[in-house]
């Protein structure tokens, strides 16, 4: 078969099954996720044996060490990702909530009501928990879903698949609602991009080039993060104890992650009581330091911020650091650096706490806590897919609610229009 | 200065334009709206002129009659737009509701509160009307607009533009929040649909054509609707004056919009009943009916529908007519010739009512009431900048809601993350 007629036929088998899941009751599809995380622990002798296929490939190819650590399955991995199967059979169904409801003077009664938003197209890299972590998700609220992970974990991605149908079949939901492209070149990505027929939402996770290639060919709606640029600015004033705590656990908990802070503001004011005192604790902790002039005073062993570290995502123990003179300055900094992913300010100050919220553009806006609470199982959202800083839809984290839509129904008794 | 020069000084004023107009109190902006609403009474004369100009051009190029009708402007046209407005002014501001709020057990207190999306652009065809409409709404939400009207109306554009303008700067806004693009070739487009750093969603309004356009070249999450088929489905059982009254209304109300129904599906049982019957009132209103083999039997002046039939959007006192055997077969037939805008059931069966709105995927579902009523204003949300059937953000009638996306603010008191 030529690769569009396989495209074509996934993305058909797709929009079905999709249809035959927006009318399947909560407990099957409750059902069916304990079903495939219990396979998950009886077979994963399987998933290991496809993944050591992987991981020689890998190795063969040169992979770097960062890479191989993300597509290595192990026992611990599919505990986690059987326990969050069963994490999202726990949270309640999102279809079938009606959100409002009201009626016009004429009579009619409207109510808006979520529905799946039908087929979503998953698109990513390395991370074989993707393939089952999406797919729980996508299949608890109603959606058929189509994962288009990466060359390198293929062998990883086919097993799980393979799994997952098995356990659907059991469940006696349509198999064809998980299903994953076997073709890993990114011509057959752009013919998935082409099929706004089919498929609803694309969702693509992995590094920037990925993204933008995705953004640049899709006819369908994409929701994305290119990056996270997250800052921590702290105010005049601020408790500097408090102010390193977080600055410390925004940048090392999980530097590899999109959420964690890669640019320190601090206020010219408290800069000498705060810089060279929690340098001391970044540099404790494996922390290389990028500082404006200002900063490298107060930090003599701090290299130089060249221009593009304003807007750099290091994903790593690396911290750029700018003395700013007020919070204005601060937010312009934000505003011309940052990517709408998380921000935060530490402050004792009321006006300025409630000015930095309201103003700033971001997904999440924190005011005294960590960034790296932008996650939706830290925000109380449930498991999420991943972080929006597309404005439309879903701006931040993206869980159940945001693989729904809504729509109106309208119940009359014979109302027409007159005007 | 070259086209590309001049579309991203016109974006990027729109960024910053939309940067002031998020914070801008909603007195001003209601004022802004009132303003240009007086302006635009006070000095229609100026838009007449501008108006002729487009329309001796129209002439010149044999538009067609239908098309000359839309882009011409009168007394009423203005009155119209300015009420408009003036309704506008009076729906409750958007932005800083607070949509949803709650407490972590770790303290943290998170709340979603409503923003403006940033920037707007607005391609549409003909109607003048959309330029001042488009603004208002857009305005009124805290969002900067760009408006890329088409050839045809650049005269009529052009005034009305001007004439906001002057009413922004007289309320003490920025002038650049709302901004036509004086280009009026596809090339132009294009540029802007490359904009996504400095636009955030892109709204098209016109044909199909300009439709698959817009969303082929935007890297701007679109927000659209290619065209509106809708049906009324007959049950059997179905109060039969019921019925007619809400087709003739769905059909002949006004026929040129999107959704005005396009196909009659009615129960085999019933065919017989009501055909002849609202045959005859359709073709007192003069519809011209093409049906399947059944309806010809029953209207025997209706000529044969070909396949094309039952996929298009007339937009005129046209019907197309099928006869179906059930709920079921006529669910199928939507299904695969329906394009989720709106799609009503006239029944008086309970199971039937409940499944068909819970099933039927389309923005907008109605049960004994006309498809017409698929309509921001009819159905309580406002004035409307137009109907997606987009699943994303928006599926239904925009209003300024639409227009609008939520941001997550988190107050702590120290929080750090510690899994």
């Amino acid at each position: 078969m030529s690769m569009e007629a396989t495209v074509r036929k996934i993305t058909t088998a797709a929009r079905t099954a999709g249809q035959q899941m927006a009318r399947v009751p909560t407990a099957q599809k409750d059902g069916a996720l304990i079903a495939i995380a219990d396979r998950l622990q009886k077979q994963a002798e399987d998933i290991f044996v496809a993944n050591r296929a992987d991981l020689m490939k890998a190795m063969d190819n040169g992979l770097s060490a960062a890479m191989i650590d993300r597509l290595t399955v192990t026992d611990a991995t599919i505990d986690s990702i059987a326990n969050g199967l069963r994490e999202i059979a726990l949270l309640s169904d999102p279809v079938g909530a009606v959100t409002d409801s009201w009626r016009r003077p004429n009579g009619l009664e409207v109510s808006r009501v979520r529905i799946p938003l039908g087929v979503i197209g998953i698109i990513y890299e390395s991370r074989p928990n993707v393939t089952v972590d999406a797919a729980g998700l996508c299949l608890k609220a109603g959606n058929a879903v189509i994962l288009r992970g990466g060359s390198e974990a293929i062998h990883s991605n086919r097993a799980l698949a393979d799994l997952i149908a098995k356990s659907l079949a059991e469940s006696g939901l349509p198999e064809k609602v998980v299903q994953i492209v076997p073709m890993t070149n990114r011509a057959a990505v752009k013919l998935l991009l082409e099929e706004e027929r089919f498929i609803d939402l694309i969702i693509p996770r992995g590094g920037e080039g990925l993204i933008r290639f995705v953004v640049k060919h899709s006819k369908i709606p994409v929701l994305k993060h290119y990056k996270g640029v997250c800052h921590v600015y702290v105010d005049r004033g601020a408790d500097l104890d408090m102010a390193a705590k977080i600055c410390l656990n925004a940048k090392v908990q999980r530097p590899g992650v999109c959420n964690a802070m890669e640019t320190l503001l601090i206020n010219q004011n408290e800069a000498e009581s705060f810089l060279p005192e929690v340098g001391l604790q970044f540099k404790a902790a494996g922390v290389t330091i990028k500082g404006c002039a200002k900063t490298r005073k107060l930090i003599p062993w701090a290299s130089e911020a060249k221009d593009a570290d304003w807007s750099a995502e290091y994903l790593d123990l690396i911290l750029a650091v700018q003395v700013v003179g007020d919070m204005d300055q601060a937010m312009e900094h934000i505003a011309a650096h940052g990517s709408h992913h998380t921000e935060a300010i530490v402050t004792r100050d009321y006006a300025r706490a409630r000015r930095f919220a309201r103003e700033v553009d971001a997904s999440v806006v924190v005011v005294n806590a960590s960034t790296r609470f932008n996650d939706g199982g830290q925000l109380g959202l449930g498991a999420e897919i991943g972080i929006s800083t597309t404005k439309l839809h879903a701006y931040g984290p993206m869980g159940l609610n945001e693989l729904t839509t809504t729509k109106l129904i309208v119940f009359g008794e014979g109302q027409v229009r007159t005007a």
